[in-house]
């Protein structure tokens, strides 16, 4: 993995850069949709290239080493082979379903025990069987197993979870580094910042993950439910203590105002379930505001779903007729709002980009907040 | 609407004709996907159009009537405006789905009453009504309001039953005839022969339906339950009555195998949930046979879920990689075996429709019928 700045804003710490993968380059800041189970829900491989333009998505350690399984994968020649998504890929390390999904999880030195959502079956999650894991599943970019602390969090519990998960890094990180990838390409792999919302535990972790000297930085344990402010805090602080010259990617954020204002931050990777999960609700995200499809009063609305969007979709189908698919629960209701969402994020970090290089960033960031919290 | 016959068969009573219709032009023999509420479940109107090939797609009157509701539809300027659809619509009657979907129905001389499936509100279709609904839903080619009676069914009852969609057809076509489309093209009724499996009735009813001297003649009451036997035969006893010179269209039939034979026996046009509902659940429909995808045998199979086709799902994605996402109930998974089903049916009638023209229709599809049955 290669990461080269372009530019850097003189009014922010936003950032313009470029990572190389073998898998092909990524222009920063983006967006990764989320692809759960090795798919991006209700969306095709090539709708997501040339609708949406995703440069790179998320692959769930957790979803796909349960089903369909490392031996499939493995037999498919890795992930990129087995979905037919020829681009960039990061796989998270399957921490955060662990303690989100699983029925019953103990966390111990060792790692985390936990059984199957699916089947009930018990497993063992490592830092080394997490690389392991990454190594099979083959993505460009694999994150270190980390403990993700819950919002809000005792101060000691913070401290100590805060503590295990640098222990981890480190057998991560020999493990990582003791093995190779199994598809004759490069993987990379990025440790992650927790400390909750304490300013000194997030200060003395990104110390640490920074000290571990790999070749990008994640950011962990925010947008839980703390409030935006404190989230915007922990950001700011660890950005100022990771290194410029790497690549930071703030993990599970958030609405496209929390990205704008991390952005400014200095972060150069979002990813988030919130496009998707939120399309098959029928929350629409744009410029001008945010629509609630479902909403009687888009019922009669023949006009496009979204007339500034160059997408197909938003074109071709009226607000009422998406408004008719998902109150009819119709799976081509959840296929245009997700195209929809998706391409919205990507448009917006390109458009952030282009203003980073313009050097106009701030004032059109100051903007787009304003309008795009709107309620349509 | 213009029906003119390309090709007849030497060996069969297979015909290649054109239907010309305000909204474009379509080849038969053909298939028609089914799009109930407005949309072709799974599948958006560019993949519909340029993947699938589809030339005519059908709507639901009674889904569509009860939602989005026709005040909804008429706003919009009609079903093809609604939906972004804008070649050939064919609607049904609703009568079917009155029988076979609402929670009490009442058939009367009058009309059918019966209890929305949705919220249980009361509505009554009539003979008249059907057609003024139609006419707002603003299909191409609207079907007249009939009795589909069940299999197997008493004769007294069929023959009654036959009567009085009789008398049901004189008032459509009365209704029909009084009124004119809303939209600014045409439309044009198709009556439909009933019957259910007795020879005299079939006869009778091909004779009083083929009086009526309509542009085109549906046949139904068929593929409800009975032996495929009895449906040839039914089938091929009102196509030698039905004029020849008019488009023949067999209501909701059925198998790559059903279709190949009742195009032998002279019918044009078809329709069908098969290849959408088995989709959904997992059955594929190919040249060589029939793939259950969720059997363990495709667990590790990473060819192309289809090498013959040109669909570019088929050559993309893996049959390992289907059956995934359909085990774990993702929507990809109903997208793209959606998709591999109907662009195989299209391509099926397309195929048909070269051998007839060739004149080596029989051959070729008494080989095909065979190869299709078979289980992958
Ligand atoms: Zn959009
Ligand atoms: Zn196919």
């Amino acid at each position: 993995m290669k990461f080269d700045l372009v530019v850097t804003d003189n009014s922010s710490s936003a950032r313009a850069g470029l990572m190389q993968t073998d898998h092909g380059t990524i222009e920063t800041p983006i967006f990764m949709p989320v692809g759960t189970a090795g798919t991006v829900k209700a969306v095709h491989q090539r709708e997501l290239k040339d609708d949406i333009e995703a440069q790179i998505i998320l692959g769930n350690t957790y979803h796909l080493y349960l089903r369909p399984g490392l031996d499939t994968i493995q037999k498919a020649g890795g992930l990129h082979k087995f979905n037919g998504w020829e681009h960039p890929i990061l796989t998270d390390s399957g921490g955060y379903q662990v303690y989100s999904l699983s029925d019953i999880r103990k966390i111990k030195e060792e790692g985390a025990t936990f059984q199957s959502h699916i089947d009930g079956s018990k497993h063992l999650f490592t830092p080394e069987n997490v690389m392991d894991i990454q190594r099979v599943i083959g993505a460009d970019i694999i994150m270190a197993f980390d403990e993700c602390t819950p919002y809000p969090c005792e101060y000691t519990y913070a401290r100590k979870s805060m503590e295990m998960t640098h222990r981890w890094l480190k057998r991560c990180c020999d493990r990582f580094d003791s093995t190779e990838g199994l598809y004759g390409y490069n993987q990379t792999l990025f440790p992650i910042v927790q400390g909750s919302t304490f300013k000194d535990l997030r200060k003395q972790s990104a110390e640490t993950i920074a000290s571990f000297e790999r070749e990008g930085n994640a950011i962990g344990g925010l947008s839980v439910g703390e409030p935006a402010p404190e989230m915007y805090e922990m950001t700011e602080l660890v950005c100022n203590i990771l290194p410029k010259a790497k690549p930071r990617y703030l993990m599970g954020v958030g609405t496209p105002m929390n990205i704008l204002e991390c952005i400014a931050l200095g972060v150069d990777m979002f990813d988030c379930v919130m496009p998707t999960r939120n399309a098959r609700n029928g929350m629409l995200f744009t410029q001008h505001g945010i629509i609630n499809i479902k909403n009687e009063k888009w019922k009669n609305d023949f006009s496009p779903i979204d007339e500034t969007s160059d997408l197909y979709a938003d074109q071709v189908y009226t607000k009422a007729y998406l408004r008719h698919l998902l109150q009819s629960k119709e799976i081509l209701g959840a296929q245009i709002a997700t195209l929809h969402n998706l391409h919205f994020y990507l448009w917006l970090v390109k458009e952030a980009r282009k203003h980073i290089i313009q050097g106009d960033f701030i004032q059109w960031k100051n903007k787009m907040v304003v309008d795009m919290g709107k309620r349509l």
